[in-house]
């Protein structure tokens, strides 16, 4: 029933290449399924201007998309001259979810960005997003700590998202293109390690849903997440 | 224990004024409590470049806070000459609420634009938006309607919002300012008239939450929206 | 002979509501007639950079039209990433007209902002919005005196001002949209309590005009600012 | 008393050039002393968009100063990315000044772009733009008649313009800078030839002035007008 | 003496991975050594406006670098809100360089733009960029052939591109960062296969050099350019 | 056989009017023929940020063209609100040319900016804009070192700058505009006093051209750059 021919609770293929690029302090390529985004953290020395002097550090992100990342090439955001909605709405979620696992206390005075760049679209480009951008900052902090800079940990626990929505009246987890252009519903789950919510964001693309296809959706949400963190795990051990 | 002295599951006064400006097709200043938010409905005649000759209609928003709605002054986004990511974020989620009880193609081939200008803020600026917006709309689509320039009623719900969040961990209605800089979690839910989701979003501040309390804000708004939908049905009846 | 039936010298009615809203240090929302300006009055204690250091103050305002103002809606300045030239030849003359009747020295290093939103607009919106400042700038320096912050009262008198024009060959006081829009000659006087003249602006849109009929278009201004003085001593008295 | 030594009647050396570019349709360079600025006109066969059909034309102006033509350096507004308030302000006083003196339907569909450049500054560029800018627009509109493109001449009478001041308590004509600088009043009078007023904008820059000042001002402004009326008729006859 | 090691006219590896994106119709993954530039190349149908309705299509190109493709993270165009310098010096260069080998004609009313964005710098980024360019551009039209929306062959000649430089004194071939920032002077060439030269740009940046210097350097770009003509005409039999 | 009746290596009359405007520190009118760019120098005495505290200075240069400086009218750059890629390309282009015979390390810690604004272009005005930059920048440091602020000389030679290009197969210098939109190739070379080369950047318009071509423009460009370096040195002397 699924253009992909998944299973409903099925996601697509993880993989977590780290070390794509060779400057960053933590770089991966993460793919799900044919969606392949770019994620690398950089460290400064220097956090932002409301926040110096504070004895805390920033994690924040920026994403954005390769103009022929998608089916039809979409004109490049630098040339408009401005940020879209969507891209401002991605990269502020990516932002809080990191830091809801970021001690910024522990991370001292330094900002670390993660660049999350699409080189390719099949849905579900901001929860591959944020699961990757934890694989990038965990390499960053793990460098810090291997030099000495940082003493105690500031990652609290693994984070990783995945969008599941309703399709043909089917509660299905992560969704590909052809699925996210059709959903009635569409949700993104941020989830914690242990199962705890960071961020839940449901629309009604059609029919409005009620509590039932929500918990339905979050469940499967969960289902997505622990293969997410397995796969996060493999990464930064190998 | 709330700052307010308000119980848990109780909302602040919900005011709507309509017919606030006399150019605007629909308009009406709507408050809650402290928060008071204009919104002005304007019919044009045609739709965005990607519509035209598909013979159906569209229905979008604009969001703004004065730059003193709030406790300090804030810059304008003119001034700036960009719009922040918040404002796109909020102006989006208005468009798309009050567009799931639009049947664009009963509306014909027009453009309804409600813009939400904050006059005060002290709170639930985006959900007293949407309620409001609704307000608007429903009043430019009656005039259209006794206009005879509409035959079919194109809205086919009432549509409301309302915030809650978990506040010293209690779930709480109606975040006022001083709870919702300090909660542990904040949500905001759009509610179609029956008691369907049109959008939820929820999002961990401090601590994470799980499905308990998900459900917990989801029924807190239930209660809410059934307020807005009793205030809203009075205005336009008015 | 006037639209509105007014005598040439005769002035719209004129309302200043004080504490319209109440984050702002002053606040008012004045009208003339359908004219309706929400002026805010800001206190910030940084002043611009070219003054630091300097033992003096700074005074002055934004101008803004909500885009359904007008007859017909008007696109964000915001959304078009700059302000218009109009825009900035208002809030110029605003800031320059308060300035007039300020001792920057005695307001110390700070800066007052003065924000004008037209929230409905039937002509006259720049001069209300002058008149309206005065008042909001006046109740923010009340407070300031009243916290102890300033000694000596650092505004020297009231400033008021007002639009008159040549309609159908007749000099009148206070034109509303339908006369402004056809009048042959448009002038802006800033008039100081006691007479004297801040800023006078005449423009001829048909016929040019002579002295005579400068000096008529004056003296009219003369009678509107006197009714306007007369309204802001009992606004800031309430 | 004048820094210039001059008379408080007495204008500045006036000059000017025509044909100082060879591409524009009109062109000249006019100096007041050592305020020097490049006026070019430009004809374009179509008009602004909410003209286009009405078989009128339009005429319109564009102001800037060169980063170098003052005391210190200014950035480029192409640097800045936008165009000042002041830049703005005199632009539109330009245009409006020219429009008042020609009729726009013996134009025919065709828009004529002054362009006023400020080679060097010395106080009075934007009175020095009007007064060259009629010269280039004469010239250009000279051409359209020699063409038999226009028959009747849209033109309808010379149109210049001077600044005057109240400097030291003595009203003075054509400021210079160090004048500019330092008067209590500044004032720029757009004067017809015969007298007629086509705009009037005055200024207290210290004390405030009344009616026998703007008078005083008013005269001098005619007296400066006629020697610019007489320079502008024997650049274009020559 | 180079600090990689390689002889003075020794290039780096070259690999050329095509179909390294899926959307577009033409795409690879450039790699000189550790410089790799993704190249996409999307066709659309409707040529730039000063073209439509001639008859003939055009090639342009856009670059981009990852904000952590270098050593430091820059910030992004797209939040400065506009394209550097450099950007638009090397983008105009691409896409000059690839319209010296179309005949635009034969491409008939069709645009292709190349986005070329580097992944990873390590020097030679404008060069990699041209010589990937190509291999997208010559897969993108291969495939119009194929679907027989081309008859004839547009392309009428490989083209590549590489820089070579004066480090230590000495002409070396295609440098990489350490050297490229060290050199005395640093040149690029675009060479069309046979030898020609579409476009040479050299500049000094210690020593200006002379004649014999400028030769030199172009005699080792043409080593260098043969070697990835070898590699585009493998890359596209592939 | 070249449209202005010029033999293949003939310049065009050369002149430079030193002193051109008066507040700049260096000053000059340069023509290339019909070509007429002026450019002005300015001292400021802080430097760029990331020079700071080091001891040495800047140089750098900017460039406009009036909007009227050419056949048609074009947009102003500050309407635009951006600097276009030939803009930023050609002043880019001057920084370089200057900054390679100015010792910074001499200069101090100081700018000088230099403004090159076309008022008429015919072809060649970027190379007349480093020629007569240089001369701009010599009587600013002239200037500085009168008034005993510099020490040694910082200028280390004069530099010119001339096209060439082959126009119907034949190599010819100093191209005008008719000559410049129809060449086969054009080249700009700015060479140093005694013949070396600072910048070469040649490009094909229309067949590529070889070896030989490049020597031959090289041989040409020598040729205008001493009839340029008398120029500038009659000027500078004057």
């Amino acid at each position: 029933m699924r253009p992909s021919g998944r299973a409903p609770d099925e996601m697509r293929a993880i993989s977590i290449e780290t070390g794509f690029t060779k400057h960053a302090e933590g770089s991966c390529l993460i793919s799900f399924g044919e969606t392949k985004v770019l994620c690398n953290a950089s460290i400064e020395d220097r956090t932002p201007p409301w926040l110096r002097g504070k004895g805390e550090g920033w994690v924040t992100a920026e994403y954005s998309m390769l103009p022929r990342s998608t089916h039809t090439r979409s004109m490049r955001e630098a040339v408009k001259g401005k940020l879209g909605g969507r891209t401002q709405e991605i990269q502020r979620l990516i932002g809080r979810s990191l830091r809801s696992v970021v001690d910024l206390k522990k991370l001292g005075e330094r900002q670390i960005t993660v660049d999350c760049d699409v080189l390719q679209a099949d849905g579900g480009t901001r929860t591959a997003s944020i699961s990757g951008a934890w694989v990038a900052l965990r390499l960053a902090v793990d460098g810090l700590m291997k030099q000495g800079l940082i003493k105690e940990d500031p990652i609290t626990a693994r984070i990783a998202a995945i969008s599941c929505g309703i399709y043909k009246d089917t509660p299905v987890l992560d969704l590909d293109y052809p699925e996210d252009s059709n959903a009635e519903a569409d949700a993104n789950f941020v989830l914690i390690e242990g199962g705890k919510i960071a961020e839940a964001q449901a629309t009604a693309e059609g029919a409005p849903f009620d509590e039932e296809g929500l918990l339905r959706l979050l469940r499967l949400a969960r289902i997505g997440c622990d293969r997410i963190f397995t796969a996060q795990a493999d990464a930064v051990r190998a």
